[in-house]
């Protein structure tokens, strides 16, 4: 594919602009980009949190851990094929996978507010569970606390997670090589218009469902196989293709990728036509991309396609050998334009 | 002490009343106790979570960990003595000392209302980074999420935290014994004070500050002395009072304790009197209770005043030898009485 130049001219994003969060602050693009280099890692940096990685891979008496965390404040709290419960789980089982480790214990805080119904309550800590399970993590350690009405929107959850990584490997957005094939293990855009749907009563001919699902199956059976595994990253706010253009800032390295071969449902391409929303863009919670050597692809597409939850699994794309930091994409009609961070935000709170 | 058996008739919690979730859901008391036993803990229980311990100690290739979380939402976020980034950052580092370990790593989730001042979320980092150091710990991962203004309360912060364990002890409420002496870590109730003066714009002839403090050092000096250290246990939400009971309830024994031994600085037990508090049921930051054999109690008194933090220790009582799970206060006039467990709640979002 040719490479093309990023625009010469950008403005800079306007963290400063008000001095007041903005929900774009929220939105897994440009602002909160800003927000974290700018304001969170120059505080509580270091060269761990640093690795700007789904979570931390700590180092504890030679064994290796990873540790992450994720909030989840989605409205609404139930949509079609999730719930906030279930996000909570995969999303933190994800992030862990993401590290390469077998998710194992999760912490649970949660924040009520004041006035939600107690069966509300009950039914999230029921798909918590039923999540848990199906994860084949455990809750371990918890904390709940209450605020007052109107300060709080009916329920906040946060979880955090601890996985073992039981290989040598580094997995990470530094790791990424010229060369590397990149894999999607599915369709992409399902979670955000599931969730934007529901919370502006659209309805199409065919109830579109988030993909919210655990991931880690598919990927230890990536790196039980011996696959040589230098990136995984799951496509949660800003979708795709701000997954993938993290990774080539991070990894300093050019990334092409091919719109015709990625797998976009087609009442998910319809509804984002409709509603002016790039599926590229759309949140996923059950999508990942692996980064291997090309020479492996064919065979780890096979043990993708070979689990239920990225059987949809395809090559879309790979790693040029410049140094622009830059993802291009191919487009259907064969026209190649590069693919910026978003500024704003397409759709708050979406996780 | 004399025993005094609980009273023969109580009203069942409220917890089915309304069906909806009440502040005092989230106040440390028995409304929360209810909450947590008859609703968290049957849906996502297993066995770590149900020893019902400030964290969960787990076993990971032979190694022992403690994994903890805590989400805070104190208001107002500044107070004398401490700001939510502290809190934070203490409050979590504690109950992972509570299990005996040594603190080492967090994580940091933020829920940031729209419209928050930068300046505002950049002290509370300033405060996370600054506390994180004095206590020896790390940020290594991190989420941020922004909620739209109106349906937050300027920043949630949550925090979980690991910690590992360099000991065969096994450290629970369920492991206190018949006999065992119990040490108070300093005087109570500063940090209730601290936060509702503030928040109520009341003023007394000095500022009470919150004792909100890591308490990792002098536990493990105790540990690391070799002490057998049977429970552990930091005075946050319910205080001292509340504390005792959930101990007296898991290990199924009796704890007696004498008013006139209980440090409390006369500042705060006047802003008691005037406000109709009781010290023994306020919060507090920086505070905890060991409980071990008696035999030892005077050499770990004298361990833990050799540390800043726990230099006001004293012994406040004992755990009875019968079986009835009360905790009873001997006066300064000499009576007794029962503690109970308050069903409502002091002070709401203390931290």
């Amino acid at each position: 594919m040719p490479e093309v130049k990023p625009f010469a001219i950008q403005c800079p994003a306007p963290i400063g602009d008000t001095g007041l969060v903005q929900l774009a602050h929220g939105g897994g693009g440009k602002l909160m980009h800003d927000l974290l280099e700018r304001m969170v890692l120059p505080v509580l940096g270091n060269p761990i949190l640093e690795s700007r990685h789904d979570g931390a891979v700590l180092v504890m008496n030679g064994m290796r851990l990873a540790f992450t965390t994720d909030s989840y404040v989605v409205r609404p709290l139930f949509f079609p094929g999730g719930d906030i419960g279930a996000l909570a789980v995969n999303g933190t089982v994800n992030d862990l996978a993401m590290c390469g480790a077998r998710p194992l214990y999760l912490s649970a805080g949660l924040i009520l507010e004041e006035g939600l119904p107690l069966d509300t309550l009950n039914r999230v800590l029921a798909s918590m569970r039923r999540t848990a399970e199906a994860a084949g993590v455990q809750f371990v350690t918890g904390d709940t606390k209450v605020v007052d009405k109107g300060n709080g929107d009916q329920i906040f959850v946060n979880t955090a997670g601890i996985g073992l990584l039981k290989h040598a490997l580094s997995i990470a957005p530094s790791n990424v090589c010229p060369g590397d094939a990149i894999l999607l293990s599915g369709d992409v855009g399902r979670h955000g218009i599931a969730v934007m749907a529901v919370r502006q009563g659209l309805e199409f001919e065919t109830t579109i469902e988030s993909d919210c699902a655990p991931l880690a199956q598919p990927v230890l059976a990536l790196l039980d196989a011996g696959f040589e595994v230098h990136c995984l990253r799951d496509l949660t706010r800003g979708g795709l293709a701000t997954a993938l253009i993290e990774i080539a800032e991070t990894a300093r390295l050019s990334i092409a990728i091919d719109e015709s071969v990625i797998p976009i449902k087609e009442d998910v391409q319809a509804a984002c036509e409709i509603l002016g929303f790039d599926p590229l863009y759309l949140a996923n919670e059950g999508r990942f991309v692996v980064f291997l050597p090309a020479s492996r692809a064919a065979d780890a597409l096979d043990v993708l396609r070979a689990h239920p939850v990225s059987s949809g699994a395809e090559q879309i794309g790979a790693v040029g050998k410049n140094a622009a930091a830059i993802v291009t994409l191919r487009s259907r009609i064969g026209t190649t334009r590069v693919l910026d961070m978003l500024t704003g935000e397409q759709l708050p709170r979406i996780c």
